[in-house]
């Protein structure tokens, strides 16, 4: 390829193609905005405002994820990929995996889960269904981008440590399980640069460490520097810029400042991308629309959380006059705003699909709010007489449009005042009373405690009216399980109050207690913990075994964990069974419970299965940044095991150990107490001492003439001297020597201690 | 000066004096740490381990700052400046005024407080004190240095709002009010780069903003590279690195890395120094160590807080028994561990102290736990038997040596677990239990409901067993005031569990909200607040008011608040009154109180006094980083005054009004929905979104020809979008447009933006 063809590939063809190059038989392929549904736009050079092609309405990932259901992922997966066949789309533009930092966080009705674990695995069972069936996914948006608040101009700003362990670990997942065709860089700056131009990100990691073989695309629009973003490793910039940036990357590479195998590497890698939706294209391919709504509506019941069910509220009996209050009953909210907004190829509303399974008779409905969410005196009257007039009232609530899109931060976790109004008026006069939520992160719920029943239905697709039907007819038995932690106010969660960051900087300050990690570390009770959901069965959590009490982190290659659980109830129902791991001593701050492993099983009533869950190393090991590598740490760990990361009645100690880790080679930067940690490094670290004029506090022999009172003057001196010397720069040892310690001396001596001839 | 002069004045001679230079008549001075007390070291060639000329020691900052009697401190400022007449030191390496960030920070016991306004208020009355006896300062560790572990070799990494809000306002007071003659540098980095090192810390804010005129010496050991520091603002090197750094500084400036009015700068700085020196010595000065000593019990009593006081266990009645339990009421710990060590003139026990006023036979002793804290059961029988054989018993308790000291960071809040079960021992056979506490910085009291009396008496320095009976049986009433927020446990701290940060990152996540901003805005109940402080007396907080209702923030100098305070009790006694200022609905997230102003005042039984305090524009302004900026928006304040963070009874408000903020000129990176903000602007934002292909979305004429459903959609979709418009950096629309939006045509929108002329 001429450097012109190369640069033709390297930005697209209006907002939803790529260029092909016609003399080398490589057409043009087609992207197009998921993830939760297709959303194919009408025409290659707009933004979609004017409307998309019809396509089946899925559950956001939100949802999706609260089915902790990955079968039913890929499902959704590759009918997702049936239908980009159909309409000729070669690569769709998700999974969105970006970790809930903040329920505030605009977004977040995209993504998964505030656990990397959880959202990796989902993402990569998403990718399989989809890739599966010959389309590519867009895993987006790397990395850590959890603010939508000027997201294209705010540095996530945040230590190596918590990068490694929670931004990073989805993406890891999804990409070395079910390699996604490519990776979407996000707007966002990670500590100072922006993700499109990050070459540790592009690079080292995702492609060094990982082995991702893909392309990576930048988000619409997210191309600051486009040189900068090529020799970084972002391959493809979206939508296409004309000839803007292409000859800036001509102009680069003639003037020496873009090197000829960076822009050839990501033009092959376009070419790649090419070749491969080609291969996978299947020109007359259709899709059966009535079975994807129905597997939409098949996983919108399985997403439903149920919060809270006192007195077996729910399912309701049959003998029960209904009251359905609230407008979502009738015109629900299913999905959020922005570029995931699909036209469904049809919709559904709770209230018809319940008329149609318990008929019209033993409804009665009354909408209480408007579009907005705001209620009227003369509302929320109908509304209570609809409730006094039945035995159980349904109150539809949640999140209204303007509460949540892509592109904003929400401003607060409160529900519209018309809908708190509303539920309070009518549990002051009706004592049954069900809450079913349309929202798409978590809210508040101030008024928990006076309604009977609570139903987390989130944003369901075009079939979640279904879904709500079947779950609270008993039709189906709920069986989601929060993926996000819902806090019990704002005040409580991580990063209140500097969330969203301001004027270009999100200070990540929380560090790696994201999420239960935090609420858990900081003996916070939030109003549901993650993991939490109920069942109109009960499981019990019968036995715990492991492979081995004793696990070598650096020989043995897994330890086998196995869990018995038991539907003691009397219908059949599916648990999703989480094992977390603890570590009682750790020498740096972790988390009390981290998730490893989850699965999920149907068991009929009386039925007991066996999980059975692998650990490695990795899943004993924390990031540690000074030596850039996962470290273990010899001790004892835990195996917890339930069915709420706030529920883990089974536990099983095994004994880790492990080597030290491998760490970094000593340098000038390296402190003076460090010297005395590397073999032989003992004599070094006198030699530093006594560079520095210390060398007689080494010695304590002089304690011998001294009264008890000099020896805790001298003691208490002693360990301040020591914690000052310890702490030093080694390289500073020159100057307070007057050079008597020479830098070539230092070296010579860092040199020995690399050769493991310190002695 | 020569070159080689000017170099040679760049680097201490040792460890404890400058170079001079003979041949200009300049001669070397000597420089001595602090800060509560001299610790000038017999040899100038050494770290002083080997002991130092006795000086008097008072209480420590964390002790001094809870005084909150700006006179007090200035008292001792002066005895302080006295001793280094005295004993020939010029210049005084202190006050610290670090802000605890942490109640584990190591080094918290020598310095003030939480707060900026009261830690800077308090380092300028000391500084004040020093100087006016013709001895200099040096404020100090300059800046954001709240962490011990590693410190230097870790960077403090805080968003620019924060810096200028809560780390540097202490250091902005002191340097403005009182004129230090030197500014010690931080041994940490900040934002990546050493603070001695920092040009936009020691050049651009420190002598550009705030018109510091004084030099500015390295903490011991913090230089980095010399080089480096010269250029950006750092004048000596301390200790002397012999002829190590000079060379480097001539090859700099011989090479031309080093500008030569850089150099001459920096030796003017320290010849000034010198020159200012030489006029102040008092070459036959000596002090008196009785009434220093003292001052140093005045001061000592003073900073007592009295943290409960149930059934009026305390004074001690003149008729009981009374049982000292735990060897710090015959050994106490006065002070912390490292370069603030002092050689006392003289030392006092509570216990002797106690038996001068109340005589021996109204007292018995048990020693309770060793000097590491440790007890037995032995110890603990004894203690109780003491007990139980008097009328109350008086723990001393608090922490040992090795649990705080300066150069690493505490682990815990808790105290040994000795002095807890001597504690729980003897209150549960001994109803009225009073503990007297012995520590430089915030301790859990899991026992404090079991207690009738605690007393936090600091480290008091040598005076303190004196202070500690004054208080005791009444002859000093006590007045002091919490200075740091005391939590109900670790957890609850605002940086738990990320303090202190490790490898080479302390992430200041929690941004402003310090101390008990956290403890506020977030709504937690910490053990003690931040401002508390009993007295044997009351007061009653009768009114207050202000001098207008509106404040014009850009025309009006100042508001005046007068609050009246009453002496309701039977003793004389000292109030500390708290003035702060709460913004009713801010725009962006501001704590809820801020400290703004206070005073100490003494009253007689029934006496009344009116305080009157002044508050000026800043009072209500944050940083606006974006702008870098103080701005004050317009609204409601209130001023709220009482006794302690979470006890403001009166209130009054006050309508601000405030032009907008000045606006930095718009920029190629400056986001598109800023340019509807600035004047005429409306039109460019016009142009810019046309420019993006989005021009039809700015009408909204077309809803007329829509179904509800349609208007919906489209409104939903023109949310999402202009969210997307409007955070998007202008300069990408050059890209977007594929440059029908030229960068020319761009540059000359900007210039028209600044110049008013945009429509």
């Amino acid at each position: 390829m001429t450097i012109e063809e190369q640069a033709l590939l390297l930005s697209g063809d209006g907002w939803w193609a790529t260029h092909g190059v016609e003399r080398l038989g490589l057409p043009p392929i087609a992207l197009s905005d998921g993830p939760h549904g297709l959303r194919k736009v009408r025409r290659n050079d707009s933004a979609g405002a004017e409307g998309s092609v019809p396509s089946t309405c899925f559950p956001t990932a939100s949802a999706l994820a609260a089915t902790w259901n990955v079968d039913l992922l890929r499902e959704v997966g590759a009918a997702l990929g049936r239908e980009a066949q159909a309409v000729d789309v070669q690569v769709l533009l998700g999974p969105g995996i970006n970790i809930k930092r903040s329920p505030l966080g605009g977004r977040n009705f995209e993504y998964f889960s505030e656990d990397p674990v959880l959202a990796g695995r989902a993402a990569a069972a998403y990718i399989e269904g989809v890739q599966g069936e010959g389309v590519g996914t867009s895993l987006k948006h790397f990395a850590v981008n959890s603010q939508e608040d000027e997201r294209m101009a705010t540095s996530s700003d945040l230590d190596l440590r918590t990068l490694h362990e929670i931004y990073l670990p989805a993406f890891e997942i999804a990409v070395t399980e079910a390699r996604p065709w490519t990776i979407m860089s996000s707007y966002n700056l990670v500590n100072g640069t922006y993700a499109s131009e990050n070459a540790y990100l592009l690079t080292d990691v995702l492609r060094r460490d990982w082995g991702f073989d893909g392309l990576v695309v930048s988000d619409w629009g997210g191309i600051n520097d486009r040189v900068a973003g090529v020799a970084a490793g972002n391959d493809l910039e979206m939508p296409g810029s004309g000839d803007y940036n292409r000859k800036k990357i001509i102009a680069a590479v003639e003037e020496g400042r873009l090197s000829k195998p960076a822009l050839a590497r990501a033009a092959t890698e376009v070419a790649a991308l090419i070749l491969r939706a080609v291969a996978g294209r299947r020109p007359d391919a259709t899709f059966d629309v009535e079975a994807h709504h129905a597997l939409a509506r098949r996983a919108g019941a399985e997403a439903i959380v149920l919060l809270k069910n006192d007195d077996h509220v729910l399912p309701i009996a049959s003998d029960k006059q209904v009251a359905l209050i609230g407008a979502f009953a009738t015109t629900p909210r299913y999905q959020g705003a922005g570029s995931s907004m699909v036209n469904p190829t049809q919709s559904s509303n709770a209230a018809d699909e319940l008329a149609a399974i318990v008929g019209d008779a033993r409804l009665s409905y009354a909408s209480g709010y408007d579009a907005e969410g705001e209620t009227t005196d003369a509302l929320v009257a109908e509304a209570v007489q609809r409730a006094e007039g039945a035995d159980l009232a349904v109150i539809f609530a949640g999140l209204p449009d303007s509460y949540e899109s892509e592109g904003f931060d929400r401003r607060s976790i409160d529900m519209p005042p018309g809908h708190v109004r509303l539920i309070e008026a009518v549990s002051a006069r009706q004592p049954n009373v069900v809450v079913v939520l349309l929202n798409g992160s978590a809210v508040s719920m101030p008024w928990a405690s006076r309604v009977k029943g609570i139903v987390e239905a989130w944003l369901g697709g075009q079939a979640g009216g279904g879904a709500i039907a079947d779950v609270l007819t008993g039709r189906a038995n709920p069986s989601g399980k929060l993926a996000e932690t819902f806090p019990a106010s704002l005040e409580q969660t991580p990063t209140f109050p500097n969330f969203p960051g301001r004027a270009g900087h999100a200070v990540y300050g929380e560090g790696v207690f994201v999420g239960y990690r935090y609420y858990d570390a900081k003996r916070i009770e939030p109003l549901f913990p993650f993991g939490f959901g109920l069942s109109y069965t009960q499981f019990a959590y019968e036995a715990i075994r492991t492979s081995t009490m004793r696990f070598d982190a650096d020989r043995d290659g897994a330890v086998t964990v196995e869990v018995d659980v038991r539907n003691i109830g009397k219908v059949a129902g599916k648990e999703v069974v989480q094992l977390y791991a603890h570590e009682r001593a750790p020498v740096v701050a972790r988390p009390v419970n981290e998730l490893r492993a989850f699965k999920k099983v149907a068991l009929e009533p009386g039925e007991q299965k066996t999980v059975r869950f692998t650990l490695s190393r990795r899943d004993f090991a924390y990031y540690d940044a000074a030596q850039e590598a996962w470290a273990v740490r010899t001790g004892t760990f835990e195996v917890r095991a339930g069915g709420s990361s706030r529920d883990l009645p089974l536990v099983a100690a095994i004994d880790v150990s492990a080597a030290q880790t491998r760490t970094k080679p000593l340098s000038r930067r390296s402190l003076v107490g460090e010297f005395k940690r590397v073999p032989g490094g003992e004599a070094l670290y006198v030699e530093l001492v006594r560079a520095l004029g210390f060398g007689a506090l080494l010695s304590t022999d002089d304690e011998a003439s001294m009264t008890p009172d000099e020896i805790v003057a001298i003691r208490k001196a002693r360990m301040a001297t020591f914690a000052f010397i310890d702490d030093m720069p080694a390289i500073k040892v020159c100057a307070f020597s007057h050079g008597a310690l020479s830098e070539a001396r230092l070296d010579a001596m860092l040199e020995l201690a690399r050769k493991g001839l310190a002695i």
